[in-house]
């Protein structure tokens, strides 16, 4: 068994945002060498993500406005989690879209569907984070 | 180390449904001849889901109207994404439910709870889509 | 290759509740033997929840609070699945908190970011339930 291991660092300059990392995930499977297995892509960071979705800006906005509204970042003073901190909204946010994807690796490559990219989720920016790849096969 | 791939496929009749793919996910396990490992099972289709929960009608019928409720169908523009298309909702419902599952296999055998139940969530139907099974281990 | 199961049992006395885990399964790491590989953590139970999340007292009652504005408990008639049952809202908070998550394993440790703690969630208590743990690597 083979396994293969990279962290991908971001530093976003907004408090929010999404970045399509499909081509980074992509050399790394080159990288590890594997031709079966699975991927694993994890945020390392509670107020963030990594899900897989469509790359379009106008569903990005849509995302956006939908996840205000299921958990509104402002008042502040709504959420307990708020004394010291004022990221309450982002670890809500980020529940939503999820922690994780896992990927099949088929014949050396992302196994993923025609319209599947994969994005790094941004809920608290302006600091650096960053997203564990992990990939275990033959 | 063995791998094993599948692809389950669907054209479901209704924009939205469930559908219960336990027992076609138990053969494939069977034939991959995995005793010890994980399967990944997802859909490839961004505004499908793959998840885990009951099997019961009532149960499906609250989904429907809840989803609904968080991230209803119409008015159609409320969404930006739906200029040419009209499923933002289905990107959206789609991400509550989930992409995927990730279930052990154990003694040859898919190692569930007692009412868990694997389901293909279809939230724009009337074409045709897929599920991929891959399973790694020994 | 190397795999490990191992279940986890809870009997939980309210109907919702968040219990830490990370350290039971950092043992279950430890016993493993298994220095590079993945982690699947799941809850074996359709009416509660594995996720990571932040370690804070403030923010479990700010999901207990958001949870119950997106699925309430109550009026147990406004869900069809609650004829015999009353847990309907335990299914849909589920959903949004999720059934799994998976971890990397390296160098022989669970692979987390600085903040990232493993959660039971418990969305309908009061019985016996267990989290299945499995590891796959070398």
């Amino acid at each position: 068994m083979k396994s293969y291991r990279k962290e991908l660092w971001f530093e976003i300059s907004q408090r929010r945002s999404f970045t399509c990392i499909t081509p980074t995930v992509r050399t790394y499977v080159e990288e590890s060498r594997v031709k079966e297995g699975l991927l694993l892509c994890n945020t390392m960071h509670i107020t963030a993500s990594v899900f897989i979705n469509d790359n379009e800006t106008g569903l990005h906005n849509d995302f956006e406005k939908w996840l205000e509204k299921l958990a509104p970042e402002k008042p502040y003073n709504q959420y307990q989690h708020n004394g010291y901190e004022d990221n309450a909204d982002a670890h809500l946010k980020r529940t939503i879209m999820g922690r994780e994807v896992v990927i099949a690796i088929t014949n050396g490559k992302l196994d993923l569907g025609p319209w599947e990219e994969i994005f790094y989720g941004e809920f608290d920016g302006k600091r650096r984070k960053r997203v564990l790849v992990k990939i275990i096969g033959e």
